[in-house]
């Protein structure tokens, strides 16, 4: 018997601030190895392919800026995985734009598969459990849009909160409410009361229930989209949406456009270790550390450090005698930075404002 | 009436391990500009040139490592120098062996004139108090072989000290000994009884008198130098000293082989605004700083930072967030260290022990 088809709708944005400077416009945080082998898109894509007892997975179809579609391919190829097809975007519209490509791209070439639509640039390291989250999203896929609420390891307050609802079938839930970034006291109230967890931006659906919410909540979105791919240049490889048209596109994420407002939005919480590894802070909290705590990685010498993170990649970098610093070299860049500063690297990222 | 020729004799020598990773071995520090708008090697040669109503400077003599000789030669062109000639030496043997070189070359170039033997990577930021000083010690140096002694600007442990003894011309003593580089307690006591000056390793002396001194308490120098130079290859504009017969030479300091140990050492007393720049931390303290204390050079971008150095040469550096650091980015090199622990910069230089 045939089981059910899963098409990975892979997004590759991002605009490349907040892991400055190996992370820029040209080469943004998913075309790096971060916390894993091979680039964040090679992994998200080989955790998205194969078989499994309960689905398929089809080959992913991947959302790229238009600059970077050579890139992709080039190393999707390198991980033996061959996309079908490459939709480029002149320009990022966000994610409720990109929901509504994937649920009609995918209508059309593999008609009654569901989708998966994931960030490139996200870290899964349990992709076991993760597998065993879509097997329980399975269960409710073709009525509810499904999204991946992650069980919080301590009170974030840089990503959205998820309250789970009314359990509608085992391990999923209809979806409370959406809250946005709490602060730090919010947080720690969310983790106190329980039944909370964090917005992975991971979504899956079925083409026609996405759509169907679309033309209630956000009809001009869909219209907007559904011209810009009728308009779009198909090459076979690559799908390239028609510049104009898809410009004109309302920029909203998906959750605002369509989560927040249908009632048909499920969550399963899950526990996948999950990250979007969203500043350099983060990636130190994520790395495996030597007994100081230090983290190295490339021609890196460090001497009576602690707790500090050095990247050098294609430069010789020392350090000597500091703690909780990030030190990153890249290109023709160089970042130092307390790890309690981290986010503000955005802040001196040359030509950006 | 003709006044008295003085040679200048430019060593230019050093390993270039306490500026890395600006200075280095193929570009040790008197090849960077420090403190100057020229290269230090220029900036001396420039120092040390033109007329003055007591004394003529002739073109200078420049001892370098062969690996260099080219380099310094088209930096000096660049400033308008002609060298007369340049010394190469196959290898670093000390600075007797220098004075003695410097004191046969010159007396067959130019007899009659004086050798003003410098490094070339110090900072002399008041000229005309140096040539004032040369001027005293002109008054004894057909006799004496003179050094000149910095007014001590605090009690600095890296210097080596000297104690004044009999004044013998106006402004010109007898050394009274020479004192290792003390430890804080004894700098501090040296300050507070007075009399005591930083040797600055500038000699000033006429030719026979060294080569006496020489004879006397180091005999198998002056030979070794005398065979080293009959041997050599001179091309005219360069004198390649034989690399056998020099490397044979005994290596050691002109202070240990003969300043400590004639009768014939005279001190000027000075104040000269000199430094030999020997770490980060100094070239800090010596720079000009914002209203914060930073010193910014090259393609650097400060933001809440204080009392910090940043050179990027060939680099972009953002730095955010940090206090009395010294981050340095040159080559295909970077360097993260605090003001405190600049000495131990030669501690993570790649492929030195």
């Amino acid at each position: 018997m045939s089981v059910p088809r899963i098409v990975p709708v892979i997004m590759s944005g991002g605009s490349g601030t907040r892991l400055w400077p190996l992370s820029t416009d040209t080469r943004p945080k998913q075309f790096h190895a971060l916390g894993g082998r091979r680039s964040m898109i090679e992994e998200t894509a080989l955790r998205l392919s194969g078989s499994d007892a309960a689905f398929d997975f089809l080959p992913p179809v991947v959302i790229a800026n238009a600059a970077h579609g050579e890139h992709v391919r080039s190393l999707l190829q390198a991980s033996g995985i061959t996309p079908a097809p490459i939709v480029l975007e002149p320009q990022g519209r966000n994610t409720a734009a990109a929901a509504a490509i994937a649920a009609m791209i995918v209508s059309e070439w593999a008609p009654g598969a569901h989708v998966l639509l994931a960030p490139a640039d996200h870290l899964v390291t349990d992709p076991a459990a993760f597998r065993d989250a879509i097997r329980k999203a399975l269960s409710v896929v073709t009525d509810q849009i499904v999204t991946f609420g992650i069980t919080p390891t301590g009170p974030e307050t840089g990503y959205g909160y998820i309250l789970q609802g009314e359990t509608i079938a085992p391990g999923v839930h209809r979806i409370s409410t959406f809250k946005e970034k709490p602060d730090l006291a919010t947080a720690t109230r969310f983790l106190a009361e329980g039944g909370y967890s964090w917005n992975s931006g991971i979504f899956f659906f079925s083409p026609p229930v996405l759509l169907d919410e679309l033309s209630t909540f956000a009809p001009d979105i869909r219209k907007g989209a559904r011209e810009a791919l009728s308009r779009a240049r198909d090459s076979g490889d690559e799908i390239l949406l028609d510049p104009a048209t898809f410009a004109a596109i309302r920029s909203e994420a998906v959750d605002r456009a369509v989560m927040e407002k249908t009632s048909r939005a499920a969550v399963v919480p899950c526990d996948i270790g999950w990250a979007d590894v969203g500043s350099w802070a983060e990636l130190w909290r994520l790395s495996d550390k030597d007994a100081v705590g230090n983290v190295a990685d490339g021609q890196a010498t460090l001497l009576d450090c602690a707790n500090t993170l050095v990247r050098a990649d294609g430069m010789q970098v020392s350090v000597i005698g500091v703690e909780d610093l990030i030190v990153v070299a890249s290109g023709n860049s160089v970042l130092v930075v307390p790890r309690s500063r981290a986010q503000d690297v955005k802040k001196v990222i040359p030509g950006k404002e």
